[in-house]
């Protein structure tokens, strides 16, 4: 099989209907054509999905050759018919591609506690030519309503939910490529992974290998990432490795797989419910590193901070208010504490004039980093958000998602 | 002295013009004319403004005379220069009143890192006839653009923020009579004491009773209630038992108390910022009470609950999700929870039909209470918040608050 547009050698995307979104595509698989090593890591809420309990115990296998997402139904508080239907979907989609079931990966994204439309699902599969060739031909599906695709950004359309943008990232390590689609706007304060994210490439990679390089990019990237406290039933992020283009080096791989899921963690910040601005907060001179992000998260889900950088107020002192929120940090000394927006310093010495000027040019701007500093030791974290603005509230509260 | 209109026997109030407000009162005061027996609480945020930390060290004494509160700014994190003004409003205030110094509570509120406005406060106090007796006559300084007050609810519109409405309470108990003023209605989860919120009473009290009746009554009002995630630096609540009406029945008293705290907790919900409902979470069935509480204050404080609540859209599945978010409640088994809105139930079996149109009606009422069985154990608890609008936004977004 050939290399197809954005996506590393041996792997393809699809896009078909499968009757979950009013209008487009809402089911997607992205396929390799030949074995991989993968890693995979999923939300750790006492309500997770389906999908990613199903794909959970697949990942044991360290080798899923697909990904098949369905958007608009996260499939979630269904019941013992969720779990059947899950199943029925993983189990069509390797018929479909001719891999075996556990070799599927299943993410599902949307409303929670409504069953699925299968008649419509079912339709969806039943017009395909079943089983094709692993990786199927670009074009091949086009038919019956669903079709094969070059573009990754295909793929992530099919992903979204409320999303604005789709969200891909593509580079090269050495020989090979990295390629990554991803869904992720709402709902979204991951712990251990997030939303749905994966990342395909035809790199050479031992699993060990994979594993840490995955567990480490995370842990920097969508860990460190939080739109609206709420933590998903159905985050997950996986890495397929199918080793088309060869070995690489481990040290650039891993530098190359944290650059992608950083970029997505910041697509998915910017994209966030209602954002106009991303916010980044940047702590540092903490006891460690745990209270640093502690104290930095504080700052970026505090409703006060993130409505004032909507408004470009240059309202200090709410930043204070989130440093001390958490009271069991009490080594926290309010007279060491520095804030600074971007680099202009804004406490403890209060900016006047022009200074004061220019920190509210600085705010108005799409891009607004808030720095502390704690003066206790050397522990830095960096995490990322959205402000909150008025369009959060209608996406939330005028439709059911 | 005798009774003024809503205040306890010996208790009056004043108001007075501070330069804080563009417009109208910002400087209050409720004095007793004899000695009290008092107890207070205090925030516990790490940034604890100046007028919280010198009220702390007034605490011990357990004998508050007066109460004094600054509207619109906080003073806090303004530095040697912020305690120094705090000392000073204290000092003016007991020589106004003829009290002393430690007899003094002082509360402030508003917007954190900007100096008080000095020479304005001063030039209040100035024009004031000092030392008055204490508890002055009722309009004594008219004259002089502050004035004593019979009206409980002007001490609470002279202590208002962004509230839109006065929070006072009166209630008897036996002889006595509880009289309550308050404020808060954002940066609002209190954390073992809330915002501003001060309770008179004529009953006679043993200082020990007192104690305990307080932190019963908060744990069960103020500590259940969340409107925003974010907690003030200057939360305070006080009460002052100055015994002029003679002694109560204890058990009473507590449970007058307890009352009293519930409706403030109630009013400052229904007047949380941009709130259009009062949102109620009950769970019940958990391991333990603390359990309960943290279920309860995910699910009040999920964004994504308090905009559907506010869309009145039925979404039970994000109701779900906010009790799943929290991974170290392992006991919570998706199998054994049940979700009522109000007393319909909403999962495990998923309301069509009629039943469908009855939980949409309920939920576009202006008081909606969500209920949440664990199925665990016996454990339960109560709080207390309110939807998120785009009202919220628009106080905090456009405003230095």
């Amino acid at each position: 099989m050939t290399e197809h547009g954005g996506w590393p050698i041996g792997f393809t995307g699809y896009t078909g209907r499968g009757g979950m979104r009013a209008d487009g595509d809402d089911i997607s698989i992205v396929v390799s054509d030949r074995p991989t090593t993968s890693a995979a890591m999923f939300t750790r809420s006492r309500f997770a999905a389906p999908s990613v309990r199903l794909s959970r115990r697949h990942t044991a296998a360290r080798r899923f050759r697909a990904v098949v997402t369905l958007a608009q139904n996260a499939n979630v508080a269904t019941g013992r018919r969720g779990e059947e239907n899950t199943a029925e979907v993983v189990r069509r989609t390797a018929a479909l591609l001719g891999v075996a079931e556990e070799e599927v990966l299943i993410g599902a994204t949307g409303v929670i506690g409504r069953p699925l439309p299968m008649e419509t699902i079912r339709a969806h599969f039943d017009a395909l030519p079943a089983p094709a060739p692993a990786g199927g031909a670009a074009g091949a599906a086009g038919g019956v309503g669903g079709r094969f695709t070059a573009d990754p950004e295909a793929v992530a359309r099919a992903m979204m939910t409320t999303d604005t943008r789709p969200k891909t990232h593509t580079r090269t390590v050495g020989p090979a490529r990295i390629t990554a689609v991803a869904k992720g706007v709402g709902m979204l304060e991951p712990n251990m992974a997030t939303m749905l994210a994966y990342l395909f490439t035809d790199a050479a990679v031992e699993p060990e290998e994979l594993d840490r390089a995955l567990r480490a990019a995370v842990d920097r990237s969508f860990n460190c990432l939080s739109v609206d406290t709420d933590t998903s039933t159905s985050d997950t992020v996986a890495v397929l490795a199918n080793g088309a283009a060869g070995p690489v080096d481990p040290g650039e791989f891993a530098a190359a797989l944290a650059d992608v899921c950083l970029d997505l963690t910041l697509q998915m910040a910017r994209d966030g419910e209602g954002a106009t601005k991303l916010l980044t907060v940047s702590v540092d001179g903490a006891r460690d590193g745990a209270q640093a992000r502690r104290v930095a998260k504080a700052v970026v889900n505090s409703p006060l901070v993130k409505t004032a950088v909507h408004g470009a107020d240059p309202n200090w002192g709410r930043v204070l208010m989130a440093v001390g929120k958490n009271t069991e940090e009490t080594d926290i000394d309010p007279e060491r504490v520095v804030v600074r927006f971007g680099d202009l310093p804004v406490y403890p010495e209060e900016p006047e004039g022009t200074l004061l000027e220019e920190v509210t040019a600085l705010l108005r701007r799409d891009e607004v980093t808030i720095r502390v500093s704690l003066g206790i030791a050397d522990g830095a974290a960096t995490v990322y958000g959205c402000d909150l603005s008025a369009g959060y509230v209608r996406v939330n509260a005028d439709y059911t998602s």
